[in-house]
């Protein structure tokens, strides 16, 4: 059987990634193709509008890249608005076509890294675990981030369709 | 590096478990510690009732266990009620009880079996596959069914809380 575990260890990442484009492409389609007025829609009475909710997804997505040690982050100015506060606390000043732009723009570079990456660097820790905490819980790793991130895409999605 | 690649493939297979884990756990604790008469609150107006969503969530674990190869469903009385039709177009006859005694079971009944099966099985293909067809589409394996499923119980679970 010599050769084939490289075989089955990227066979597994490719599911991971596999779940993580699925999702992408679910959530991307679905947002990109609302229109300003559908976008300030709530999912439920008095909870998140759909615009706060793709706001959110887009942060976490930029938060990605220096978690997983991929360089540096592009909007950090997303923060204010869609991760420290909840909806309508602060004025969201980013339209569709600001986040539909910056949407693309991350899901195209986390896909490239994503793809570039061996199977050893995503069993690799991520960079919000020290040397010392990943000895003792080595699940913390980059692909752990991929597929919980993954859920937390579908978790937003599942509310975000309730709109239509 | 001989020797590594096994850790390795069981690195990935374990981040994938702990990914059904976190929302087996997080389903379960929500739909379980709800009363009768939350259950039957809907998701938004007009939407799914929570116990509709549980019944679903368990009837598509129940129906894991064929579609794994790991034997004999346990419940397909759920079907008609919670795949089939959509919410409240049936009658319900399954209590809250009923629904957290067949949750239960199901979670214990597949946790073993997931945990029981090797790198290898879980890369094989899964049950409505053919032989041919998983010659084209080797990523139609077991593995991808349990990444699938786990985003499908995120994607409700983002509903459900919305009961809160």
């Amino acid at each position: 059987m010599t050769g084939s575990e490289p075989m089955s260890e990227t066979a597994f990442l490719e599911s991971g990634l596999r779940s993580w484009r699925i999702a992408m492409d679910r959530s991307g389609k679905f947002f990109t193709s609302r229109s300003a007025e559908e976008l300030e829609k709530t999912i439920a009475p008095d909870r998140n509008r759909l615009i706060y909710l793709w706001g959110h997804l887009t942060a976490v997505n930029d938060r990605m890249i220096p978690l997983l040690g991929l360089g540096a982050r592009f909007y950090p100015e997303l923060d204010p608005v869609f991760i420290v506060t909840p909806d309508r606390s602060v004025a969201n000043t980013f339209t569709a076509k600001d986040l539909a732009e910056k949407w693309n723009h991350l899901d195209q570079f986390l896909w490239q890294k994503f793809n570039a990456l061996s199977p050893a660097e995503w069993l690799a820790r991520h960079e919000e675990v020290s040397e010392e905490a990943f000895q003792a819980e080595p699940h913390r790793n980059r692909f752990n981030v991929l597929l919980n991130r993954t859920n937390h895409i579908s978790f937003h999605v599942g509310q975000a369709i309730l709109t239509r």
